[in-house]
């Protein structure tokens, strides 16, 4: 049994990396994509690509995969398998569970919904006319109403759509986390619309080899691996893995505001961090892979706003920024309070750190309530902006910059946007963890000394990949309190208190 | 039947498309790897390519692929297919029966061996011991000639070798043909090394940024296409075609002299003029790719010798490069001569474009003697020393410059150097053939319109992929002579008549 059961693991790893090997393969075109692919080739590319992904999804549903898994999975429920085998299994068998439970009719019809959809919403947005992107938009939200009743598993229809991006998650968990969010976080918007108002921070100008220079510099004091990765240009900046060793971050620049790319660059060298620090050894398996959508997010935020945009950051900042010529005669205390101005806006991208969160809540509220089936999609356009109003304080003028603004729902993806939001929450639980065991963190910060804290996170996060899930990480990291947004409402009441007075 | 011949030209095109996409992700891998991958990704990237080639092996021996392929060929031979299937099936066949012929056994041992070998050639050449590559190469040499009896096909053992790279190319063809340039060549070279002297051309100096900027618009000159493909840099320039409309080439730069990185370009877009001028409509298919590598060569050679290397051209390179404030006071005719200087050397990549063919002949007669079993690996610094004593009157000082410069060998390249002087041939015969059909050809070289010259290679080679052969493409083109040297012959010798003044 022994033998048969090595040889059912070595099935399962060969075939893991065979489509470690088909995504590698996939990320490497998308990255070349979005950084400088000649347009004459997009549409031998697009095809290139999906016969990547087709391949990469025929061997995660093959009979035989399929065998060895059933097998693997009845000997770690007998107890016959060692822990870390164990979990590989189970991460195996529940990517392996999602993609079986799907026809592969029903995967096509999505999969050429979707890419059909992208263009009629960007025709839509350009119109302003969400009523373009109403037929598609009603099929895509059957579809994924389909698909969650196919995938089942959770007490509510959107736990399933949740849980693939953030395993584990729940419907009603949410519900309670993004109430008080939103109670809170609106109370302290009005607090902030009535506080002492900083003024308008002005424009870095500088030309962009000397700003790609910067950005450079800015991501290795933070501790980005140039070794292990490169640091590019695309419309929307991303990190992409395509190994441990091979981690790929983009940026995008203004050549009259060098602050717009380095705080891009915080974000995504928070993402490169976490995939540059994942265990190698388990390359090409689930256990390799980042612990959920959430838990990378947080990352990403805990590096752009928590270090990057606290006192002691903006304080060194200033110093390099002045030294180099710029904003000379302005105060620090200044500078951090203009860095940290908060606007109500109509676009999620755009926003600050603690509207950011709003416009998650809002759309939270709308995904859910679509699965569910309580809301109809012809009513969107009036429920987000009675909605923006509600939260935000803001009128939406016209559905380009209001419900047609993200492209997340052309593609499918519901459930992704309250990973944006998590991933907030997780990052202030983590940092205030982090504060506790590290002594002096803000001195650490002011010097630019990031050693510690990076080992921090590596130790508590990175280094494990998925062989634990992200509720057991956190309770190890920060102790009981799962998703509980007090850590971050706290953080922004205090931060905000002291910027506007009140 | 014709349900059931539809249906396997079908299976055939579907097959095609499928390797056609792993060539292509592999190519994209390869390029990542030479222009920018960060270091520590190579294992892995190393083995995703090898799963993507192993994968397009896999696909390309297949047995309902063989199968599809075996009853099309019955077919073609019935009088059943089109022309253009008949062509088609007639180079898939020919792929087909080459990877049939090896068993997997022995492709997976040449493999490991020329993987292994890289290194200790590497390593030999920077001791400059052959001794320390010689075991390896005998293993190399032996594997080679088994595998030349495997494919079998010609009338000499060599003739398989060289079917890989230039179809239907034949060993004693190609010893009377290479015997002449051979004693003309090294006739010349000593005619030349009497004559009239030019003076050593000064280098141009130029910032990196600019020399960039200098190889762009020089390679949109002579008609690349930066919508279809891009420029960057890598240590060896290369052109790498992901698609028709995805052509990459490289150069390299060296700050002190800005006319290494052009000679490098204008060879490199000459292959990717070729490449993207190929019928994008037979994309994925045999027929879609280029005709051989010889033809391929040609082309590069014709854009940076014939062109760029022409009085005319040299003439307005000389007034651009004065314009930009370099050269200057440097009469046009002194310019043409001393850019045009030949210095018999030890290193191929280095030679002028006289003494180039010397070095090829050279290592055919050696390729040829080693796999036909007539020299032994033992003996090849000799022979080397010897022959490059007799035909370019140099004395090679150390194996590193001599029988390990390059790279081939180590990687089981055999029969791949005579197509660099099979290319030199033919582009002396096209360009022959094209100033006949374009009138005052030298007209429009001097003014950079090149338009019509373009038009006429698209039209005679890149348009029609590998539709028809070689000879017969030449035949339409130049008329009759097939690899006759005599036009390679008479363009040198006027050319360096003129410029030695004898």
């Amino acid at each position: 049994m022994q033998m048969q059961t090595d040889k059912a693991l070595d099935a399962l790893r060969t075939a893991l990396k065979e489509i470690a090997y088909c995504n590698a393969a996939k990320a490497a075109l998308e990255w070349d994509m979005e950084t400088g692919m000649p347009v004459a080739g997009s549409e031998a590319r697009a095809e290139t690509v999906a016969f990547l992904a087709g391949l990469a999804h025929e061997k995660s549903v093959a009979p035989d995969y399929g065998e060895a898994l059933t097998f693997l999975r009845e000997q770690a429920e007998a107890g016959k398998l060692s822990a870390d085998d164990s979990a590989l299994v189970a991460l195996a068998w529940r990517q392996y569970d999602r993609e079986r439970r799907l026809s592969g009719e029903f995967v096509r019809e999505l999969s050429n919904l979707t890419a059909a959809s992208h263009h009629v919403w960007a025709e839509a947005r350009r119109q302003s006319a969400f009523g373009l992107f109403r037929p598609n938009l009603e099929r895509i939200v059957a579809l994924k109403r389909e698909q969650a009743q196919a995938l089942g598993g959770g007490s509510a229809p959107y736990d399933a759509l949740l849980d693939e991006f953030e395993p584990g998650a729940r419907t009603d968990a949410l519900s309670e986390v993004f109430g008080r969010l939103r109670r809170d976080l609106s109370a302290l918007v009005r607090k902030i619309q009535t506080g002492d108002q900083p003024p308008v921070l002005p424009g870095i100008s500088l030309p962009l080899d000397r700003q790609v220079q910067w950005n450079r510099d800015f991501a290795a004091l933070l501790g980005f691996d140039f070794q292990a990765g490169r640091l590019d240009v695309s419309a929307h900046p991303f990190t992409m893995r395509l190994h441990v060793g091979d981690v790929r971050i983009t940026t995008r620049y203004d050549s009259a505001d060098l602050l717009y790319s380095l705080m891009s660059t915080a974000h995504e060298t928070g993402h490169a961090l976490y995939e540059q620090g994942l265990p190698a050894a388990s390359y090409g398996t689930p256990v390799g892979e980042a612990a959920s959508l959430g838990l990378h997010e947080s990352q990403s935020r805990l590096w752009e706003n928590l270090v990057a945009r606290s006192r002691p950051f903006c304080d060194a900042l200033l110093e390099r920024l002045q030294g180099d010529g710029h904003l000379s005669g302005l105060d620090a205390a200044e500078f951090y309070r203009s860095f940290n101005r908060v606007t109500p806006s109509l676009i999620r991208t755009e926003a600050d750190e603690v509207t950011y969160n709003l416009h998650i809540c809002l759309r939270f509220e709308i995904e859910r309530d679509l699965i569910e089936g309580r809301l109809a999609v012809a009513d969107l356009p009036e429920v987000w902006n009675a909605k923006m109003n509600e939260y935000l304080g803001v009128a939406v003028p016209s559905d380009a910059d209001g419900v047609l603004q993200d492209v997340h729902w052309s593609s499918g993806l519901f459930g992704y946007f309250p990973t944006y939001a998590l991933g907030n929450i997780y990052s202030a639980q983590l940092f205030e963890a982090a504060r506790r065991d590290l002594p002096d963190l803000d001195g650490l910060v002011r010097r630019g000394d990031f050693a510690g804290l990076r080992r921090w996170l590596h130790d508590k996060i990175h280094r494990h990949g998925s062989r634990y899930g992200v509720e057991e990480m956190m309770r190890q990291a920060v102790g009981d309190g799962f998703q509980d947004p007090a850590a971050l409402l706290d953080y922004l009441e205090r931060k905000y208190g002291e910027i506007y007075r009140f």
